[in-house]
């Protein structure tokens, strides 16, 4: 019988310039080439002689274009059909990744050029590649449904981090503010926090850094740090 | 490049006998067979002339175990390797089903014999085929994280049914008691359910017989419907 492609695609999100950026690729070029210089993301078949199970071929495929090994990383679900790509019946297991751009250097191979994309202005006019944009759309719904109360936001931030700027990432993924007091209390509380000594912040007073006690895990909260609008 | 194998597998959930139970099948036997005559979630190789998606796939697979054509269906994940399969690398696409047991007629076809469990008492001493233990796993913790909050579990009742009967369906899946008043103000409140007109009930008053408005989505409470513990 005959066998469906089989894929794997990471939604790479990070916070530049202020913004919820995601890492997309450049399609190649060339008549065989399915939607050729499209944007999408990035990822591509499994290797069944390299690749040990699904989620080691999205380290693989994330570490290929950022040289990250050990982001936070989670399954978003997965995406199949016969009309999703031009060269037969295909399923994609997707996966989101969440990373501080400092530490991403991104490889430029194969002529498949990778670039940070804010959110909220895709390219205009470009459609993304296959049904990546209901991927992308999924994976931003999935991220900000949990980030009332996770940690997830704060694998995005370089370390050591301030409050303030813990609250604005969180801020900047929601895209509205947040209550600054219940914020802090609640972030506190939920233990996901170690103390890393004073940081000079460049104003007055020195505010404390803190980094994550475990970076592999999301911590979730008992309750929403704001009233959840229902 | 070679593909990996490309499944899809159901957990069918219902509620039959006051307890919460997931439907199994035998796996063939013969020396060719991976896990002869084990227990296994009803599930199978994508078939793609007829498969349009992965979600038609789970949904040919359903309806030939069961009879049933439109139950609750949602997306579990997927689990892939190359040792989950003895047959080679291979992903399978996980979704969780949930059915009124009396709408199911279960089809004994090809030798396979499907048969419902309890979730709590397993066939003793078999382990599930594959890694189909961990994905039922899956699927309960997924299925219990959403009850305090979503009209899931009345996906599992035959119509009409009345609060008390909705209420206790409710609390066999979390496995225990719930408040009753704060019950009946969240599952009405919530706008799910249609009035259907009174029913006998063999007690000296008829209560009243809901049905769902909707038997495609579920609903999502604006807060759970008892205080959650943290």
């Amino acid at each position: 019988m005959e066998r469906p492609l089989t894929t794997v695609d990471v939604v790479i999100f990070t916070v530049l310039d202020g913004q919820l950026q995601v890492l997309l690729v450049r399609r190649p070029d060339g008549p065989e080439e399915p939607f050729p210089n499209a944007w999408a993301l990035p990822g591509g078949f499994v290797d069944v002689r390299r690749d040990d199970s699904l989620e080691s071929c999205a380290r693989r495929k994330l570490l290929a274009k950022t040289g990250v090994s050990s982001p936070y990383l989670e399954q978003l679900g997965s995406w199949g059909g016969r009309a999703r790509d031009p060269r037969g019946w295909s399923a994609t297991h997707a996966y989101f990744a969440l990373l501080p751009a400092d530490c991403v250097q991104l490889k430029q191979e194969e002529g498949k050029f990778a670039q940070w994309h804010p959110v909220n202005e895709l390219p205009p006019g470009q459609p993304l590649a296959f049904d990546h944009a209901g991927i992308l759309q999924a994976a931003l719904e999935r991220l900000r449904s949990k980030v009332e109360y996770t940690s997830l936001p704060a694998f995005l931030l370089p370390e050591p981090f301030t409050l303030p700027q813990l609250q604005k990432v969180y801020e900047i993924v929601l895209g509205r503010p947040v209550d600054k007091s219940g914020f802090r209390t609640r972030a506190l509380a939920a233990g996901f926090l170690d103390e890393q000594g004073l940081l000079d912040v460049g104003s007055p007073r020195p505010a404390m850094g803190y980094r994550l006690k475990d970076r592999a895990a999301a911590v979730y909260f008992p309750r929403p740090f704001s009233p959840r609008s229902s």
